[in-house]
Order: structure tokens, then sequence, then C-alpha cells
């Protein structure tokens, strides 16, 4: 799996000088995205099968200041699932240094158009099989 | 016709020390929905009724600085509006002082969910009769 | 204490109809930066003072969906502060409804200009006083 | 030269469920950055020799829509530049299929720390060669 490189811009800088918080979460969902395409189920396709994946939950602890110009590394790692839910981890660092810059989680669910829940394990076979492999590999 | 208030936030500033120009664009459009609501016509309204309005253009000159903390006016006009074209200008102030902080306009026009062009003199008579009447009143 | 009340923008949403998620984490800086002018020291007097307040975690936790033009009230109080660390805590809700559309929390140091560790307790007692009288208050 | 190139991301999409007009001013700011570095003379560079380059006009024009997941790539041209002032065009296309999805340009001057007026012929050199051979070159 590659790991997923964001260079950061200058409309992502604040007055402080430094990358304003709240874009972490924007690229943990970059990340998640890329490593949903990664595993062959890009997320416009769960789309086009009417399935949507709402965050339930996100946390970002930050460690080291990210600068304009700098590139990181976001690795995303599925730490939970079980058909329903799922949670996965966050670590961005420098891309050059390795320094880390923040860590994270983020928590899901599945839901069909009209907003039910859905299990993936009958929703979507492919997808669960690919989550559950994601899961089992580290 | 009250003028909208914006309030600048934190999340806006970039590392100039300033509040980042792709801002004002929202702030177009914050006025813009706040111009319809006022109208009677809130953009809500529209869209449930399966009428889109796209930007077409945008433009936006600035002239001074605002900075993190200030309160912009933002002043929507309908310039032009002929029920298939749109077009509003915007003029952004300190809201203290009056000191202009940028100028602009946007074009629009209508479509329903299947992208197809509409007239809203045949498709919403009670919006066409409004930004009519918005156009002719200053 | 004023609980402070957010509009959604267009800008806001995404294409699942609802406001992004990232968005919140921005409205918990908004909801802080409106309290710490009500209590008198606003954050751009504080930068002013050269004493920076950067955000360490946060983290928050949808509890349902929050749609374009709904108004919602961000409640934030004071949790933990000890002069070195401050807590706070947010409730997100729909304003008319009173639902809770979401709740989280953030964790703040204090830096000085050139980015070493202070304690309020002797770089500004006023606001030190604030903060703790803040935390007393619930 | 090689053409600037973004991927669409989700928290760039609005709920016409396409990406919002607002981001191809970022865009915009992500080529104009990408060209700068290209040409030997990184923004960040620049930030550092105390020289800042705020944008002083922005104009954007639509010709189709962007979905979430797509690539766009976004040629920037130097067409005007005279030491004093900076004019970039910029061409916004379908990276696959190279349908035109927005056409714009942008304006900037240069200015010291203290927000005097600078002439880049002056004031850098090397950066005033690079520009004026860039604008040379188509």
């Amino acid at each position: 799996m590659k790991i997923y490189q964001h260079k950061t811009q200058y409309y992502e800088t604040d007055q402080m000088g430094i990358v304003h918080h709240s874009n972490y979460i924007r690229w943990f969902e970059e990340a998640r995205t890329d490593l949903m395409e990664q595993l062959g189920m890009g997320y416009d396709r769960m789309e086009a099968e009417g399935i949507i994946s709402p965050v339930l939950e996100v946390n970002c602890q930050y460690k080291s200041m990210t600068r304009f110009g700098e590139t990181v590394s976001i690795e995303t790692r599925v730490e939970k699932y079980n058909g329903i839910r799922l949670e996965l981890s966050y670590e961005v660092k420098n891309a050059e240094t390795g320094e880390i810059r923040a860590v994270g989680n983020s928590k899901h669910c599945f839901l069909d158009r009209e907003g039910n829940l859905l299990s993936l394990k009958h929703a979507d076979i492919p997808a669960h099989n690919l989550f559950l492999s994601a899961m089992q590999k580290h």
C-alpha cells in the first residue's frame, strides 16, 4: 500500500504562520479516499451504488507544526471493522524527515440513500472483504 | 433591505496575517443567500423546487486588507436579470469605518435537476418577479 | 454568557447533501473565539500581547446531520484549566429544535512568539483569572 | 514547464454534487505556487526574503462542472509583467479528456514587510528575470 502524500498549500495556513488545525481533518479524508481507491473500492463507486459512509467521530492530536510548502505523508490503517462500523487511524508525518505532525482516528458507519444503517457484509460483499483483509494486514 | 454582515474568523486568515482572498468569494455567496432570503425566496426553497443556480463567473477586486476579528458588511445588488441570466454585484466594507475592502460580481443561470437551462419566467414566476423588482429598486 | 450561533452556508455542504464534518472543527473555533471575547479577552488581544494558543487536540462526535440554511448554537464550556493547559467542550445543537448535532472538545496550551510554553498565571494574569472564573461557573 | 495537476477531494464538493466554485480560486493559487517553484523562486523563498505578493484581482469563468474524484490540470501563464504588476492566466481542464472546466486570471503586486509597494526589478533581480523570461516564453 502506497502512503498518501499531501503538499501543504498557502490557503491552508493561518496567521499563526502554520497550517490551520482544521485542515488535518480534511487530510484524513484525502488519505481515507486514497486508501479506498488503492483497495479497489473508490468512494465514488460506493456512492454510485448508493452507499454513503458518514463520519461518526474524528479525533486529532497535534504533535508539531506543519509549515507552508511542506509535504506530509499520511498513513491510514484499518483499526477495526465488523461490517457495520469502521475505525481508521492516521499518522501524519513530514514526508522528508519523518517527524510526526499529528495522529488521529475516525469512525464511520454505512448508510443507504434513505439513511438506513447498512451492513456491508450484505450490502457490498467485495467491499466488506477488502476492509476485512485491510484490517488483518497489519 | 438589510445589509449582510460577516464576522471574520481565525480560520479565514493566512500566514500573510490577513483574510485569505478566496474567502471573499464565499462571502459573496453568503450575502447572495441572505439577499434571496430577504427577497422571500431562500435558496433552499429553490433547490427544493428542483431549481439550482450555478455560478457562471465570479470576479473580485481587492482594495484593502481584512484582518481577523473585523466585521465586514457585504452589500449585494441585482445588476442585470432577464429571466435566464442573473448578474449580482458586491461591495465589501469594514462595517465600522466603511472602508472598502473589495468589490466584485457574479453571474448565474438557472438549471433543473437534469441540468437543462431554465427560464425563471416560466419555471418560478414568484422568484422571477422578485428578481425583477430587486433589479429595479436601485 | 450568550450562546454562540452560526448560520450554515452553502459552501459548507458536501455532495452528501449535509454540512461537511470538517466545518464543525471550525465552528468550535468560532465559538471559542466568541467565548473569549465575551470573557473580555479577545483572541486578537492575546495575539497582540504575543501569546498564541495552539490546538493540541480536537475531538468531535457527530450525532445528527446539519443541513444547509440551518442555524446551529454552539455552547462552549471551560472544562479544565490550570494556567498551562486549557480544555474546552462544545455542544452543537439545532438552534430552533435543540436537537444535538455534535459534541466535542479541544485542548490548548499557550506559547510566546518564540514558541516557548507559557503559564498564563504569570504571562497574563487577567486572562488567567478569567479562565479560572469561567471554569468555576458551571 | 510541467502542467500542475490537482485531484478533487470530497470536502471540495457541495450539495449540488459538484466541486464548489470557490475552490477554483484556491486551485489557481496552487498552480501559481507550483509555477513559481518550477521557475526556481518558490513563494516560501520570496516570503523568507520579506517579499509578499497579494492578490489584487481574481476572475474565474466556469465552463463545465468538476466532479469528485476527477483530476484537473491547471495551466498557468504569465500574461503581463512589468516589475511591479504581475498578471497570470489559468486554464483548468479535466486531465483525462481535456474538457475545459474553467478559465481565469489573477493580478498581483509585490510588497515588503511594511506593506510598501516594491519593484521586483530592484528588490529581487533573479525573480524579476525569471518572470520576464516566463512571460516571453509563450
